[in-house]
Parts: structure tokens; sequence; C-alpha cells
């Protein structure tokens, strides 16, 4: 049936109406964002279409990082704030999503266009008269940017906005002038489907590749597939399983892409961190023949010094729309049509060197290990238990610090799903993803309750009919930043798991940087479950883990396990005690530091060197990781 | 004595050093921010320096709105944030401070100059090899912004940032790659003062000026002096206190320098609001015949479209550095030099024609009402009760919305000072703002009592010794968007008063935009005063006042005057209840829209009118201002 007849639309309708119609056709069900002047007439007009929700957070950079959780699940976000002074507060969000490619639709509702002519504006404004200066500022950080200006192009530029942020998974800035709102729409437009159709790739370029990568493939004697946060972003992950069931190879995963491959086939061998991946992972890693890296999304990538020096000459790194091996460059290619094209091509029968090799492939073993349960808690240990805890179909939240270095240590279970910002790296992001993530998924599931199979097509992200949970594992110091997201989260009655690390301060910059003392380091304490209470929360659980003993309670509860209500469990966690791998990567630091005062000078004022931020002067003693006691925080 | 043998300083120091002895001479004594991968080397040295204090915040936001209430109070403020999301997640704050001109250093600690060339870095970039972005986009909000790069401007590039800061009272971008923070420095270039001293100003062309200046004082019949704020950024209170004294001319201020005025002498007229004035105001500004507007921030303030048309052909406008008349620019004059120049040329004998009239020119009386003790509060009679509440030195800071409006009303007492962000309404700022200005209120009085006269000239903002309480009003709206703030203040043992004037959600925007019924203007209700416990709280008053009786009960306990301890007040107050000048506003808008759809029928899909949020359709009825029940909000 016809849009318009399904919604009962009239033949004129509204721009307004039709932008947020064309959000709801493209199931974005969720605008984040906070009222403002100039966005209030849009957001009225959002709240006139059935099914679309208007998410009312509670400051624009906590909305910002909620319209990208949700565009990590949906594949697209929506954020809609204000002009000036809406806009710039989300302006760190934005940029996350463009460093980690993801699509995230910024409309800002504007002054009308005539302002500077006709009329004078006061606020909102830099009082210099420059009205372009949040558009310019925004294009830095967009895959594609537009004010709508001309009448003629007013609904070829919405569907141009959404096009480009789903298909190139960068932000795209909208900037609608309150004049357009209600500028008369025909309907009949929302007949016609947004063409997401992509150029073909050009085929002699696109053989030479598969060529090549066949070669290459057929060849190696020790290959690793690499799998990079661009095989979600851009939709290849089925294409991407099919590819190493076949050829049997080893498969990474970086940090970013930690959910992107079932980690409980056994072609998965781990997560591939570079100089600080485990020991079973550098042992798949060495002496490698082909590295083959899919859905890349860093040019560092390419090069040795992504914390990994790899010996082999035969690195193939396919991008989103590029791919590189050595120094050639094959340019416009779209990966997933590449990918398929290749898989058509694939004879596996022609592999004829590589031998599967028992110790390095399979699957990856966490042991559970049972200790006194008077024990005060570490992090070591928690990382391992959590793997058994875990369930098919989690979303996996983690955030910068801490936490993103323990769950590289966890092992995800079938249709997991993992959200970190793991490029980006700005503190806080998590909790607005939280609560992105988790209309995501309340959307997801009421949608396959309707329309089952149908859109099992449109986001086959997910294989299997969904029971998702979504947890959350955050440091108290990045919860201060962001907190005032979980009010948001109790108003509407999502019910993630909020596991808060409380370790007393920023203890991954703490253990990374030589002062580790420094009182910087220390935040203020807070009742952190204290604040259900205070932001109005009715039915929530929450719990305090301070033992071994209480967190093998938590987790053997079968009702724990069920996402029927809110909950808030603080772990408390000693401040000089981290995972494994950050341990491992500040001890190669400090031995690089090491080695380059010994071999080589550096110049007098250049102690602190590039790329570390590890002095050699004050490091006074390795933290001991059998100490047991919770050292007291610096008051 | 020498700065270097004060501080007992060895010949040889770091560049970071240097830094932070400049702040600490320019009496900057906490610098806002947060720890950051390459601002924690910075940090380090900073802890090093006597009577430097790092506030560190609850994130960046905050911290770049605390710096701006620093500043405000001491004429100068620091920031401290780390590359990429550190200084992005600050950006909207020092839009603020550029737009409102107040001068905040913003010191950005930034990966190595060789990064690009020698090491690859990959979280807190954009992943696409971009390292100037963020310099490009802060450019755009900077009077100066400067990266270090050549060592030999280090120290000279260190120095012009803190004079621009100061002398041009706008931001200023300092980004310190972590390679220069050890960099070697001559610790005598400390005793050489900066230079502060500004170019004379063009005698010919002042003389001009200052000849027509005296032509209009000297024949006008009906003149108004209008303050604003740039009489405080630059330093130009005494004189213009002067100017008005000895011409005996009434005087206004703007909302943005509610507090530059000593409201308790005879020439204060009120605040000048546009169109919105009080009726005393309008009846001041009725048939004038001298605007003399001086220390203007906006160019717009020119233009009799700012609110109010006044009919005079003789308006002058003193900006910071130019005066216009009519179409006529006087370029490139000091307003600081030019106003001592006019006093010392301004003979009051030659006055012909003005006469003090004494209707429209003396002291605004504020009447102390009784009301019965059982009533629920209303704006109006609170606002009117707080000007007898207020004392000499008070910092009063109000937030954007409701609270913006209602100081308007209010009286200062002597040596009072606002503080509000009138112009870029950033909602939330003044959480951020009380902080940083509690901070430099304690620094003054220790200061004072330390190095006594001294200050005063320093600081020659407060004309006697100081006995400042900080006094914060804030809506419960914005009081969400950056809520972790008053974490930072019970951190430091700060006491300001807190005035949570709570409504139920965003009551200014609900009430001038038209669906004044709309869900989104509804915000999650909190416990507010349970977040003192939740934020560590030890010691703190706090009481929810919701009657007249509490009210009254509240303000004539002596001890309550006394800011001993930080104090949370919750005050009551009913959704759609306004003060006056809002509903004057909302009047206002209401009937231009009316002339407008009468005389001038917009474009069909013109109805959302320019520069206004109101539409025509759906108003359903002004809101009865003696209603007394609170409605309760949408859930």
């Amino acid at each position: 049936m016809d849009y318009t007849r399904m919604y009962s639309l009239p033949n004129d309708i509204t721009l307004a109406d039709y932008l947020f119609h064309r959000l709801n056709q493209f199931k974005i069900h969720t605008v984040f964002g906070l009222p403002g002047e100039f966005n209030m007439p849009l957001i009225d007009k959002l709240l006139t279409i059935p099914d679309l929700k208007w998410a009312g957070n509670a400051n624009e950079l906590n909305a910002a990082y909620a319209a990208d959780g949700y565009a990590r699940i949906k594949g697209i976000g929506c954020l809609l704030t204000t002009f000036g002074v809406g806009e710039l507060s989300s302006i760190n969000g934005i940029a996350g999503s463009y460093a980690e490619h993801v699509g995230v639709l910024h409309i800002i509702g504007m002054p009308p266009s005539s302002i500077q002519t006709s009329q004078l504006l006061l606020h909102h404004t830099l009082g210099n008269g420059d009205y372009t200066v949040f558009h310019r500022i925004a294009s830095e950080l967009a895959c594609y940017s537009t004010v709508l200006n001309d009448t003629d192009y007013l609904t070829k530029e919405i569907d141009l906005s959404i096009v480009k942020a789903w298909t190139l998974q960068r932000p795209v800035y909208l900037g609608i002038p309150m004049n357009f709102i209600s500028y008369p729409i025909k309907s009949n437009l929302l007949n016609k489907d947004l063409d997401f159709t992509l150029e073909s790739n050009n085929e002699i370029s696109q053989d030479d590749v598969i060529e090549l990568i066949l070669k290459n493939i057929y060849r190696c004697k020790k290959p690793v597939i690499v799998v990079d946060a661009c095989v979600t972003r851009h939709n290849i992950e089925k294409e991407t399983e099919e590819l190493f069931r076949r050829t049997k190879f080893p498969v990474l995963v970086t940090p970013m892409a930690k959910g992107s491959v079932d980690e409980s086939l056994p072609e998965f061998a781990g997560v591939f961190c570079g100089s600080i991946s485990s020991p079973q992972v550098r042992e798949v890693l060495d002496s490698v023949d082909l590295l083959l890296v899919i859905g890349c999304t860093l040019p560092e990538f390419t090069t040795s010094s992504f914390h990994f020096s790899y010996k082999s000459k035969h690195c193939i790194f396919i991008f989103s729309d590029y791919i590189k091996y050595r120094n050639t460059t094959f340019a416009d290619l779209n990966i997933k049509q590449l990918i398929k094209k290749l898989l058509l091509a694939l004879d596996v029968s022609k592999i004829k060197n590589f031998q599967l090799q028992e110790n390095n492939n399979g699957n990856i073993y966490i042991p559970n290990i049972k200790l006194n349960p008077t024990l005060l808690l570490r992090q070591e240990w928690v990382w391992n238990q959590l793997s058994h805890w875990f369930q098919d179909g989690d979303i996996i939240i983690t955030e910068t610090g801490t936490t993103a270095f323990g769950i590289n240590q966890t092992k995800f279970p079938h249709n997991a799903r993992g959200i970190s910002q793991s490029l980006w790296g700005s503190t806080g992001y998590s909790l607005g993803a939280c609560l992105g993530a988790s209309f995501a998924l309340s959307e997801i599931r009421k949608e396959q309750q309707v329309i089952n199979n149908i859109t099992q097509n449109v986001f086959p992200l997910f294989k299997d009919p969904p029971k998702h949970r979504v947890i959350l594992f955050i440091g108290d110091g990045a919860f201060q930043l962001t907190v005032q997201e979980l009010s948001t989260i109790i108003r509407w009655g999502l019910t993630p798991y909020i596991f808060i690390m409380n370790n007393h301060g920023y203890s991954g910059d703490r253990f990374l940087h030589h002062r580790s003392d420094a009182g910087y380091y220390d935040i203020p304490q807070w009742d952190y479950l204290g604040l259900l209470e205070v932001f109005g929360a009715k039915i929530y659980e929450s719990k305090k883990i301070i033992t071994v003993g209480d967190f093998e309670k938590m987790v053997n509860n079968p009702n724990f396990a069920i996402d029927s209500v809110l909950r808030m469990i603080e772990i408390v966690l000693p401040p000089m005690d981290v995972p494994q791998a950050l341990m491992d990567k500040w001890r190669l630091e400090q031995e690089e530091e090491k080695k380059k005062v010994d071999h080589n000078q550096p110049m007098d004022w250049d102690s602190t060197t590039p790329g570390s931020t590890i002095s050699t002067q004050t490091v006074n003693s390795t933290p001991s990781s059998d100490e047991q006691e919770t050292p007291s925080p610096t008051p």
C-alpha cells in the first residue's frame, strides 16, 4: 500500500511533515535532542507523526551520544537541535560519529533565512551578524552539510541528507530555517522510495582487486582476516562471515568491531589490539603471510606503526570505498559489491598451502575461576566471569578507560553486539549511547512483533529473533560527565543494566600517566545508587558489589538475567587495579621509553615523548598485581 | 622584589612553568578543566606552582562556563582542555564568552608537533590525518588563536595570548604541543611585566568625537545614558559613574550590564529592556533627544529594530573600540581613553536645557508587599521580595529563562554585580558560572586579606572591601543540563546560595512558544535537594519553599543571610506563572503577530514568522495571572 494511504495523508503536507515521515519510513522512530527557540516548531510537527518519538534528552552532548548509539544499532540516528547553543553543545558527539563512521542525521532548527536583511536576532548569535559560522564549523565534521534555501530543492535536499548519512555512514548537517517548516509539499512524493542504489563498481578495477585478493588467498600459508568497524557500518557481516567460514582462515576483530564476528565460531581467534593483543592473538599474527583487513576505519591501519609491526608484505586493506595494497590504492570500489563478487569468484579448492592449526585456530576458552567469596574484586577476574554471564544477543557497551580494555578479554556470545568509542574516545559517551541503544532495541522488539520477517530484511544486523539486553560498563569518572542522561533512561522506563565500575577516579589515565598519585585523577565520591531515587526512579534494582561472593550471588540469580527492570550495579574495584591489557600497554610503553633513553637520548626539553604520556622520570614501582587491599583514595 | 626571587625560581625553568607563573602573576589562581591524555603533563606542572589551583571540573562544557564566570569577576579566566574531545566539548561555552565579550584564555594540551610525520596517533582524532581541524574550528570563536610552533616565539606567544584575552575581552586559543612543555626558558623573563599599554587614540579623531558628544550633552533636553556590558569588561565603571553623576542624566542599564551601575544612586532609572521595559523606563525613553550608549556589545544596538524604536536622531553608541553616530563610524578609538578625555573636557555649567524631572529620575522603589502566609508563591512577588533580601556586594547570577526576566525587576544593592548570559543564552550556563564566580570571590577575599590596598588597584571592580555572597537563581530545566558541577562546588567547600526555581520544566519557552501544553517542556521531576547527599555534601543547608510563609521565614532568619555554608533552596512555582516582563513580551509578540496577519497577510507557508516563535493559530487563552493552583505537569 502507498505510504500516503497507509497514514491517510492529505495531498498537501508541510515540509516538516515530509521530513519526519521520511524518517519514519526509514525506521527512525526516535529523535534525540532538547527544545530550543528555533527547533520548537519542528518538534511540534514531529509530535504529530505516528510512530515518531521525541526523546527529550538532558543536554545536547548526551543527545548526540544517544543518536550515535541508536545509529550503531539501527544504521542511522537523528539529532534535532537549535541554532547556535544547541548545535555547538552537541558538536563533540558529532565529531565522534564522524571519526567512527556512524550515520547521524543532525537537523538544526534555524532562524528564518530572511533574518539578516529583514529583522535582527540578538540571542544565540555571536553578536557580529555572522549567521553562517556554525554551518562553517559543522561542515568540518560532516560528510554532507546543507541549509535549506532554494524552494525547488527542499525535498531533494532532505532525501539526499538521509541517503548520504546512510550510505556514507558519517554525520550529515541539515539546517532548516523556520520559514520553510510549513512550506507546502505534495505528499505523494513520499510514495517514491529513497534511492540508496550505489553506482556499480568499475568492473575492470574490481576484477583486478579480486584477482589480487584471490591470488593471496590461494597461496598463503598463514593468513589472518581482521574485521574492523566498517563491516558493521556497511552491513557486510554476513558476507564477511561467509568468507572466513569458507576459507577457514582465522579471524580477529579490532576493538571497534568486537561483536561483529560471532565469537562462538571456530574461526574466531580473538581481538586484535596491536602490540597489546593477548599471547594467543600474537601467536596468530606471528609470521603471518597474509593480513586481510576488511572494513578498515583508519588510514593509519595501513601502516606498521599501528601499535604492531607485522612483517608480512602481503597486507590487503579493504576500506568502505577503496582498497589499499602496499603503495597501491584501488579507488572508488564499494566494499559490499566487492565482497559479494569476491565470494562468487572464490574457489576454496584452490587454497593449497594453508593448514588449519589446532593451536591457533579454535574456540576461545574463558576459564571459570573459583575464588574465596570474601576476597575483594579485581578487574581480571570480573571480566572473565562476565563472559559466563553474557547471553546470546546482548548489546554490550563499554566506555573509554579501563572498561575498554577489560571488555577485550571477554568472550561475546552468539549475536552479541559491542558498542564502544575506541577511536574518538570521548569520556562519558557510553551512558548516552546506552540510552540510544535501549531506544533502538525497544523499537526493534516492537517492529518484530508487528512486521515479523520484513524487519529482518530491512535490518539484517540480527540474524535471529532478538532477545537482546543492553548492558553498559562505565567507570565512575566517565559516569560523572554525563550523569543526567540516567534521568532520561528512567523517564522512558528503559531497562538496561548499568554497571558502574567504581575505582575512585580516572584509573585508566591514572595508570598510563606517570604521576599515578596525582590528585587530578580523583573525583568526588558520589552515592551512585542513590541517584536512582533522586532522579525519580520508582521501579529499579540497585546493588553494590564489593566481594567475590557478592558478585557470584548476583550472577547466579536467574532473575538477575532477565532485563525486566532498570538495574544499576556498582562494582567496587581498587584504584590501581587495571585489566591485563592495560597493564601490558603500560609495561610496553615503559620499555619503549627506556629504549629511547638508552639509544637515542632525546633533546633535553623533549622529555615528554611523542605518542606517549609516560615520562621516564617518576614511575616509582610497577603496581603489584597481587596486592589485594583497596587503597583508600586521596580525599 | 623581582618575581623570580619572590618565588625562588632557578635561572632555567620550563615553558609550562613560564606559562603558569604568568597566570599566577596575573592573578589567575584557578584553572578550570578536566585531565586528558594531552594536557596531563601540563596539569602536573600547574600543580607545582604556588597559589595556582586545578579546579577539576565534572565536564568540559561546565568548565568553560566556570572559566567565563570567573573571568566576569576577575577580568580574565583560564580553561585547560585536551586536544579534540576536550576542546570540542567546551566549545559552546567558548562561543558564549566570544558573544558576550569575556576574556577567557583557552589552553589546549596537544599531541607533539612532530606526530604527523614521525608517529601516528589514533585516538582523539577524526581518523583522517587532519590535525589542524580543531584549530580551524576554534579560530572562528577566538579573537586570537595560536599553536606553539617556533621556539623563538614561545614566550612571546604566551604573553600575547594573555594580553589579547585581557585587552580584547574575548576568548584566546593557545595550543601547546606536548614537546614544548619542558622547553627551557630563562626565568628572568618573568620579571618583565606584560605590556597592556594600548596604542594612544588618534588625537584628531578623538577630539571630533568628544566635540560631537559634548555638543549633544550641552543642548539636549531629555537625555538618557544607557550602560551596556562593555563598561564592565573594559573597566570603565568609575568613569561612567563620574559622567552621569556630574551631568545628572538618568542612566539605564541593559540586562547584560545589570550590576555595573550602583542602583542606589539617584540617577539610576532602571533596566533597558527595549519594548518590554517597565512603564517607568518607557517614560524615561519617551521622546528622548539624546541616547548615549556606553560600552555597546552589539552592532544591532545601533538599529531601531533592537526591540525598541527610539525616535531621537541623536543616538551615540560607544563601543569598546569605535563610536557610531547615525551612519558615521569613528574607528579605532579605545573607550577608556575616550571617556577619560571626555570627562576632562566636560563642563557641566554648559548644560543648558536639561531639567531634572522628579518623576523620571530618582531612586527605584520596590514595595514590600505582605501576603497571606499560606498562599503559594508567584514569580512577581518572589522577585520583589528578593530585592529586600539582597545585600551590598552580592554577586547575583541568573539563568536563561524566567530568572533572566525576573531579575530585571529587582533592585540591586550597592556594589552588587550581576552575571547572566543574556545574549548567547546557553541553558545551564549559570551553574558553571556560579562555580567560577565562587572561586574568584574566595580568591579576592584571600588576596585582600594579604595585600590589602594593592588588590584594590589591580581589581578596581569592587570599590569597597568585599563581603560578597554568590547567589544563583536557576530554573529546574536549566539545572538538569549541568547538574554535575554542583559536585565540584561541594568538593571545594564553596558556599554559594543556589535557588532552584522549580516550575516543572522549561517555563520560559513554554510561555513564549504557542504550544504551551507541549510535552517537551516537561522534564523529569528530580529530588533536587537530595542531590547534595548523593554528591557527597556533608555540611550544607537545604530547604523547599512552597508558600509565602516559608519564604518569609527563610529571608527573615538572620543566619540565612550569612554565606557560611552551601545552601540549596528549591522555590516551587507554578509552570505557567512567569515574571511580568515575560508576560509583556508575550503579549507584545501576540499583538505584532495579529497586526501582521491583519495588514500584511504572510505567504501561506510562512506562518512561522521571522524572529518570533509565536504562531497565530493555537494560542488558546492568555494565562490568568491570578490563577493560584499549580497545574500538575504532564507525566
